[in-house]
């Protein structure tokens, strides 16, 4: 069966998030059929597996997610979102590049590669999740959590997002940037504006502080990172009543940030710009994930070979866009790449990819077994 | 009749604003029945009348409005709100302090004072109207238009508005600071917040104009008013999301301004900061009214001794509060004060004054006409 074939197969899957419908079923079956112990680790509404070949080193481990964003209007699209349908040499289906395909050239990759090389030196694993898009509690960071507290090491780990910008190949992520957010409330003492001696404004309060974090230089990034980010996304003061002074004033904002800083690093210098000013304030914090990278070695090296090969262009390593389950598999994995797809219209109405694209993704990843682990 | 009795009949009547329901016309009888000559000028929906008994110089007016604000819940006031009721010393009604109860003593103070004096030195008016407490665009504001027309010019105005703080006699206005109010959209460009670089954040452009608009210091104020005073009432910007730069954020000022400024200069200063940070802005203005001053002079002097005489204390001279009827009054007065009875209840369940205050009150305007045209 080819790859496309295997690709339709999970993309009629309705499977949004959280909801796997069949596709790690589907999945499990061809993985025993070449020599893959499946582990179901299923928690809450979540399925998840972790398939295994092999016991020996190193270990390679692909990595991916089995449901999908929600379609928005499924009458703005062109054609029924879980009806994959080839047209003018685009594969179009919700998950086609974000990312089922992806998972699709893992299995055949693995296929051919077992076939060729049935005695290959080394393990293969394939962790797998419904829980990507969602609120990611129960998918991959529990997983990695039991495989953790179990000893075990990845050597090489190849997670089949989208990193693709303008065509295949063009991208790969080692890295990513941590994500760290906080909810501010700043609070004053409420009054009649035509009475302020009385009153305290939070809103005056706050402002300079606010103008100090946005003009702050938190770093100035570093060879695999751009510089660390601040934004802030909300603020909301006011009562709606022109004549009154709020008693409080609430920012949300968020940091995007290298490995040059850590979450303790960025949480003491909000603080201390906020304690200068003087505020009187509540600060929620949020992490949503720490920053991870994989320098350039091995794993990327091999990558670019394989890119090269395939598509006859370099790779540039990239650790920019937002969070990745690689953010959990990096605790167990020494080196960890993220390549797949072009994302221009992940999570959009059409999305899609090129079909040209999927045998030449799967040849990748088989590329890359083979230097690694023939 | 005894200025308590003419107070319950107009206080009887549910006069929410702008509906004068029979006040003017129970006042209108009284003033013909000792000379005066009534001259209805309504506007729109909302009554005034401008009443004047004589043609000679000097031209004192009383000023002051039927019109009452809302009751709020009924249920929670003591006594119904549209029956004037006495208990323990004092008189509940809504209207009994804001100010219906002053109007009454201004014709029970003419009626004595013309009794005595039918042949003063001067003319006497009244300016009433019904649309004060509301958006106040078709009350005094349009009377005293028409009177400019004419060339009609006050000599001496007083306003009944309740300015005592704590006892009736301690505090007279003199003036009132100006209000000139702003709103200011500032405009980014929206974007993820992961890709700051493609967008262009507008609260973290406005967050240093607007520290630097709380910071600065307009004037010092002088022997008659306090320093300028800048508030922002309202910021809001976000689109809800926490991983969305918005578009724009909103914020709604105010300006209480001493006759240091005016509002050209007020503006002008405003644009040289939003301008000088750089900032891409729509700023809509609304003038609620210019400060206004009648400096410490004959009628200040001649209110202090009223005062003096009848309440025994010192009044002091005042230019805080809100706006009143008296910024319209006063481009047609040489002298304009504010004085009437204590504010502590006003716009409040249980809306109150002393009923010792009440004959008082008539005696000091009493005191005043006799001081200044007898």
């Amino acid at each position: 069966m080819t790859t496309l074939a295997l690709a339709k197969q999970l993309l009629t899957e309705q499977s949004i998030t959280p909801d796997d419908k069949n596709c790690q079923k589907i999945l499990a079956a061809r993985l025993r059929a070449i020599g893959f112990e499946i582990e179901e680790m299923h928690f809450g509404n979540t399925k998840n597996f972790y398939a295994k070949r092999g016991n020996n080193a190193p270990l390679l481990c692909f990595a991916g997610h089995t449901d999908v964003v929600p379609t928005g209007d499924v009458n703005q699209w062109t054609f029924d979102p879980f009806t994959p349908t080839e047209h003018n040499g685009k594969l179009y289906a919700r998950g086609a590049a974000d990312m089922k395909t992806a998972i699709a050239c893992f299995v055949t990759a693995c296929e051919r590669f077992i076939a060729a090389n049935p005695h290959f030196s080394g393990s293969l694993a394939l962790l797998i999740t419904s829980d990507e898009e969602g609120d990611a509690h129960d998918g991959t960071t529990k997983v990695v959590e039991q495989l953790k507290q179990r000893g075990e090491q990845i050597d090489y780990c190849i997670v089949g997002e989208p990193t693709a910008v303008n065509q295949l190949g063009d991208t790969l992520k080692n890295g990513r940037r941590g994500s760290l957010s906080g909810n501010l409330t700043v609070h004053g003492k409420q009054g009649h504006i035509a009475y302020p001696h009385l009153a305290k404004n939070p809103i005056h309060a706050a402002a300079p502080a606010l103008a100090e974090l946005a003009a702050t230089e938190w770093d100035t990034g570093n060879p695999y990172f751009p510089a660390t980010s601040f934004q802030i996304s909300n603020i909301n003061g006011g009562t709606g009543a022109t004549n009154v002074i709020p008693a409080v004033v609430n920012v949300k904002f968020n940091f995007r940030f290298s490995t040059e800083q850590t979450e303790s690093s960025l949480k003491t210098r909000v603080h201390e710009i906020l304690d200068k000013h003087g505020l009187q304030y509540d600060l929620d914090w949020s992490l949503s994930g720490n920053p991870f990278l994989t320098e350039a070695g091995q794993l990327t090296e091999v990558a670019q070979r394989a890119i090269g090969e395939i598509c006859g262009i370099q790779a540039e390593l990239s650790t920019t866009g937002g969070t990745s389950d690689g953010r959990f598999i990096k605790a167990i994995a020494n080196e960890l790449i993220e390549l797949g797809f072009v994302n221009a219209t992940i999570h959009q109405i059409d999305e899609h990819i090129e079909l040209a694209d999927i045998d030449k993704l799967s040849a990748i990843y088989e590329n890359m077994l083979i230097q690694l682990m023939k």
